[in-house]
């Protein structure tokens, strides 16, 4: 690959980094040092290989998967990787097989970048590409986007251009929120007129509650507690909030739709126990989604009996969301046109690639008044 | 709707009942007595409502359902409720509303018998039609089909004409064993060269192994041990065979698949803990369906790592046989055009009304040569 | 059918009516008389069957369908029709077997009336029970809603009862214009982020963009002319406006989109045609959907070359509006809770029975400023 | 390219060519000279780029686009460009960034060969990838596969292992004949039980007839006159044979349907009048598809009054065949355990790489007893 390699344009690097070509360029970047340790590193910087391209981020978010990664070893132990999946960015370096994107261009990184000429994405899984879940590679595999730069494999087919009616903060929203929390919807089938329970309404539950209203449901019942997630849910199409701290959410369910229960179920939220409550509260034929990660207990509970003792045609599903050039650009375009306000979402805002230990650290807080820290680091 | 019922088409009855109408038809029956208790009993006949038939049984089968729904109380309690859902039968009183059939005409009984004008039939589900797996009445919320006489509701919607050319023994497979195999391969999606895993070759097993195989599948993995079941189970298209008593069938999976697991897998047969192996195998975007019903066990279980802690798409369905005349007519049409043999279903055959209680009873000791006994009562 | 209607519940019909049971009742009604002629005339009421409802209408909306089939004849020859298939209302009676309705209740009644027992419904296509298009019953094969009452078969499958929440003029937009328009985004099958053509913006292309903005398309460009529909047509999500007096749509499409044409089309204006046009301006793999009557002309044309010599994946579909209950209850669910207001749709709003004619004839002018007319007959 | 070029894993070539690197390797194929003429040609040999192989054919087969593309100019004017698109054969070269695949691998070379990472392929409209068609690059856009030597591009995407339990002439079938008459199944969505008639039966449309019965279908009425083609059909499925010779098409689909029509309609012959007795003999609800390539004729035709007025649910798809390796390996599988048999469509079989212009030739002539050749270079 190093043959490839040094035919990169690589302009902004050799007038930044001066004269000595054959020193490695260094990087600075937000680390996982070890389980339950974060800081800064330097590292060597990443090189380009002739399909990919090298990113410098231009506004970045840090999102509870981090706070997993790093203190509650989700991943398992990983030593001084850098940490970060939500960007959007500037390209820097391009590989000599790289046709759409050239240095300059302004881009939506996905969190997910699979490989495209694989079984998986052929089958229509690129995000199971090379693996179960393994289509996920920034801060899992490799260094993620909390560096000053960062390495994008195949760069034709994983990077979106960014549109300039879009901000740099509301963008990096598009990195996984957006599709996340859609891909719910998505997966849930959702259709006019349809009763949709959604379960969890941190930023991920609230694009699955925009994402349902965006496809046509008509009553949204969200299931949360916290009053700025609540606000927000509403402003995404909720009908109905549920409280879990009111009791029982099957039977708050039950009460709101007259015994009948609800089309579909979106799970972005609680644990391995929540499966259950979503198939109570589910109607024989419905479908639940899934778009939580599940990070504890060894097993996701059906209920037997209300799972029609395996035969109620109540479809589970749960899934990673989908990358791609093409998606992100679909994604982008709903908020081109002003059909999807992502402000709401950021409720803390940053200035400036140093603050970002600081936007990581209130993720792990997670203050009532939180939906999504944002930094921006250059406009 | 005793007026309208006055109305209806009656020849055959009032010729054999004789001359006083004021006096109650009477029919004899094999019942659930009680759970645990199974006998002869004489009951008032079924009357005929306006959109209903009345139908005489050519030809039953017993089912491992009125197994469970007697000796296991998988129901709850029932009493002196006659047995069985799997029947072709004659036509010999049609209500005042029916159009399609007339008495006389020879028919294809489903297990499931829904009610048309709900909106779960319009939702595409009839079979839950009035609340979750209702639209199986049969020997579970009204008499069953091992009577001298029995119950069609919405006849229009529900009996399929039967074809001369397919015996009445094989026909009674088209109520409940070929639907009920078939929705387990069409809930899995299967498509042209997928490595599908059957867990479970009983009957219905064995039908969805039939099913699998008419969908395109390649490799089919047959998961059973008794010699007749395998040996139909190659027949109806498995290229391989996995005894779990050769060791954890996982493994033997992914042994026979060089480490990949399968696309699909159709369960129909185990229990709460067979959908924790069906995870394990399935490929990342693989589906797992499941007819089989479920009869204990508080959960079913989803093993959390392996579903990819919730976002491996892994895709989980289950449910009850479609029902109505046109599907009925279509799996028919199957069996009339020579391209699905059921003979091989057929490992005991009895003759005669009065032998339906011996093969009940066989089904209850499941020896091992047996598929599934059928009781031709007249041809 | 006599002995069942004469148990039907009937407490208004012999208050009013009076003493003479024997007398038939009289209802008043506007009627195609023959090819190009209207007028009231006077007919027995409608019977009741042991499934049918008999429903006074509480306001009616006349289609341009009422003026196809009588200036245009598109249903051939029609002898004093009472015309009209767009109504809510209150019912009269019902018949015995009707279980979900009763006299008083207020209720949306679909222009497609099916058959829920047929065979056509059991595959998804009730609208085609009987034969092609031949769910669409009133003002094609019986008396239309246009009549002091009128007659709906298989109630209980068929009617929808009507919240107070949504006022009867907006809720007649519910028989027809709603469902029609939103079967064209659902046979688009439009995705999140889609670009979506609608091509023709009446009442039912207004609601094709309503129905496509609803499942999520981003950019919709919407084909029509009058200021009126315009104007509605981007409070339901139009994000531009093609006018075909400036020039070729086609060739607009394309400007819009940079050259890459659309991802759906949305059909509901134009003639034989506007296929062609279709076909053109849908990008490979994409679909197109058609819910405009064609009422002339011996072919509907595919251009040849644009359709991939028959390999594009261009997608062609058309189809009749979807009925029943389950139907029109989700859909008047999104007007409940505030998702879709048709209000605009309603440009002229008449009062009064005998104002119907005058609906009906404004229709047939079609002055520019007209998108719907309305009757309320009572609130 | 070159710097990749050189680190290519190249023994075969270096081997052969002997000594001089300067001097460019030739290589020798039939050619189409130009519109109506073909010849031997010899060309330099195909380079390889980093993600790309060098194959050289083990066996090739003729396919009829070759002679519209020859003799009737199908794709416009091309000058000596080597002919051919389906072949399996021997990897000789790849490139540097090829992970998959070495010299040595015998391989099935699918007739499409898109590229992976482009939006379309995102789509899962990979054939389209770079524009409409444009998936289709052999003897279309570039050198085809009747060279000593041919390009393959993206092979990690494109080629797949063939099995050594596939004869080399068989698998050529898997290069275009297959995928093509499958997808016409598979978009015509057969289900089980389903009536369906295929138009066609030339190798293709024997294809949509194995594939139709491999996914369900009940009766298959299979269109065609030549014996040799109709003796294939029954043994691929076909229940019923429809000749044109004995009158209307479509009065032959009704009078074997009792008057019903079919549920589904895989055209893979005729012209572009043929979509009109598609639509005239499909059901309402019914599915069309066409894998026919229609050469000439500015439109397809759709009779307007049984398409249901633009409104019966008559769904008209048509496309390209799916490339891929995951999808070639599927449609491998098949055939390797022994429930797809190739081997009646290969009427006529030669050997040896100077045959090929005979074989093609009598593609050309198609005699009676003509399905395909097949030229069988080396095994």
């Amino acid at each position: 690959m190093n043959t490839a390699h040094e035919t990169c344009v690589n302009r902004r690097f050799t007038e930044k980094e001066g004269s000595d070509p054959n020193m490695a360029k260094k990087i600075k970047g937000l680390a996982m040092l070890k389980i339950g340790e974060i800081g800064w590193i330097e590292k060597d910087a990443p090189e380009c290989g002739p399909l990919d391209a090298i990113v410098k981020p231009l506004a970045v978010a840090p999102c509870s998967s981090d706070v997993h990664t790093v203190w509650e070893g989700a991943l398992g132990e990983r030593t001084d990787m850098i940490l970060g999946h939500e960007a959007v960015g500037e390209v820097v370096e391009v590989g000599s097989l790289v046709k759409e994107f050239k240095p300059g261009d302004r881009v939506i990184v996905p969190a997910i970048t699979p490989d495209w000429m694989s079984e998986e994405a052929q089958a229509g899984f690129a995000m199971h590409s090379g693996g179960m879940l393994a289509g996920w590679k920034f801060s899992n595999f490799k260094d993620g986007v909390f560096g000053e730069l960062f390495h994008v494999n195949e760069a034709d087919g994983n990077l979106a251009l960014l549109s300039d009616s879009i901000p740099v903060a509301e963008a990096t929203m598009l990195s996984d929120m957006v599709p996340t929390g859609f891909q719910a919807a998505e997966l849930a089938e959702i259709e006019f007129g349809d009763t949709v329970c959604c379960i969890g309404i941190g930023p991920v539950g609230l694009m699955a509650v925009a994402g349902s209203n965006m496809m046509g449901a008509s009553h949204i019942l969200a299931v949360g507690s916290r009053q700025v997630c609540v606000d927000a849910a509403r402003g995404y199409g909720a009908t109905d909030i549920i409280n879990y701290k009111d009791g029982d959410i099957v039977d708050q369910v039950f009460e709101k739709t007259d015994g009948k229960g609800v089309d579909k179920v979106c799970i972005a939220g609680g644990d391995v126990h929540t499966m259950e409550q979503a198939v109570k509260m589910v109607k024989p034929g419905g479908i639940i989604s899934n778009v939580n990660y599940l990070g504890s207990g060894e097993h996701v509970f059906i209920p037997r009996v209300e799972w029609g003792c395996g035969m109620a045609h109540k479809a589970i599903q749960g899934g990673l969301m989908l990358g791609g050039r093409r998606r992100m650009e679909k994604l982008a375009s709903l908020v081109e046109v002003g059909k999807l306000d992502l402000s709401p979402l950021l409720t803390h805002r940053y200035r400036g690639f140093d603050k970002l230990e600081e936007a990581l650290l209130l993720m792990k807080d997670k203050p009532r008044d939180l939906i999504k820290p944002v930094v921006v680091i250059e406009e």
